[in-house]
């Protein structure tokens, strides 16, 4: 996510409706462009009319991309300054164009977009989908993994789909596996906690038979390894530990003072 | 997409709902359930109850996952049968559990179910997401990589990003290649060794003040879920917790016997 200060950031992709249906869904759109950084939008021919306050409604509060949209009568024009569009449509089409997978589109307008390109991403509207004529205006065809048992994709799922994977594209680094500054525990952390373990084990009789201790203790090890506890989960571990072996003591002695009628407890 | 013959194909994960709100989004992720292949669903405490018109209203035909719901009145619950289950949330946590893209979550749940293994996903409801205790369930964490900006995130949206990625991995069929040995227990089992260890720590003194006893609780389950016990190594650990907290009966037996002078061991 950081920007090298050399480079400009790559623009995102444009979003272009093409005679898209309910407002509702303009503004659900909207919301999931600004869910993954997304924020230009043009409208070709909407059914009702624009603006409609529908799409704000239903936007959750993403009214930028509402507020900047651009609408235009024809694809061709809503295209005219942008040099790489892909069109997205789950249909087979007989023209000879690539067919991508959002991710390789995603990977593909964001290298153009890093090289200072403008790009753009076509939907169809919620019944017709795309006009072949207007799909021959792309570069190249995108195409979600649907299952062919039901391919009724809302317009906004596909968006997210595609904006999602241009949000995989620019965010540099996957998330770090751990939160920030618990690492785990090093070895001398552990072999303490292995140590102060497996002593109240043997005290409380757990390692029986006696021949069998090797294997017990390495079982032991290696499942509290693979858990990879921070310094803090380790102190946690020995203070249960501690616990749970202070509550034997206890239990101890109320049986044997019990059984002599003494009570030490 | 071709299946092995000799391999049975790899289970989606369930998708489980904790308070879900309105039942237009239930069947808004029905629908992207069907999309994407997955159909079991499960619903925790839906506010308005169940079954709601509402649902299939929204699911556009995608009537199977509404129709095969369970209604469960905790996540402890709803999980209990799975043996890998990871929390989709967007807020950080004090946990220490693994923080896995959507992506990477997709590839370990593949892979798990590659191997026979019941997995899910697990969603907070619209308003407050999910509780903390809930995530502690679970193994690790999915964080969809939203804009900092604009985190409102629709459920069905967070579940179509999940279902693709999982639909992305099956459709490009990775070899599974989980884990070596054992599968992990499921939650029952996970859950009865938490109320174990709860229970003898609690007699012990351990959770003090008690105002804290939640929040140690929720620390304990997540680090413990984290490391994806077997059956086996629950059954090991639950033996070391009873024999910590009240050592094996023949060592019992034999402090009693010296303290009164018999000898039953």
């Amino acid at each position: 996510m950081s920007s090298d200060p050399g480079m400009p950031e790559a623009r995102p992709p444009v979003v272009i409706l093409s005679t898209p249906q309910l407002a509702e869904n303009i503004g659900a759109v909207a919301r999931v462009m600004a869910n993954f950084g997304l924020s230009e939008l043009r409208l070709v021919n909407p059914r009702d009319g624009w603006p409609q306050d529908r799409a704000w409604a239903s936007a959750s509060g993403a009214n930028w991309p509402l507020e900047g949209a651009t609408v235009f009568e024809r694809v061709e024009d809503a295209i005219a300054d942008l040099q790489l569009v892909y069109a997205t449509t789950a249909r087979p089409r007989e023209l000879q164009l690539p067919i991508l997978t959002p991710r390789q589109a995603a990977g593909e307008l964001s290298s153009a977009a890093g090289e200072g390109l403008r790009t753009g991403l076509l939907f169809g509207g919620e019944r017709a989908g795309l006009e072949t004529a207007d799909v021959a205006l792309c570069s190249a065809v995108v195409t979600i993994p649907i299952d062919p048992k039901f391919r009724s994709l809302n317009l906004a799922q596909a968006v997210a789909l595609n904006a999602y994977e241009w949000r995989m594209t620019v965010t540099d680094a996957p998330p770090p596996n751990f939160r920030e500054g618990a690492p785990p525990a090093d070895g001398a952390a552990m072999l303490g906690l292995f140590g102060h373990l497996e002593r109240e084990l043997e005290e409380s009789g757990f390692f029986h038979p006696p021949e069998k201790t090797p294997n017990m203790v390495q079982n032991l090890r290696a499942m509290l390894s693979r858990a990879r506890f921070t310094d803090q989960e380790v102190r946690t571990l020995r203070g249960v530990i501690t616990a749970l072996s202070r509550g034997r003591g206890k239990v101890l002695e109320k049986i044997a003072g019990r059984k002599t009628g003494e009570d030490e407890g």
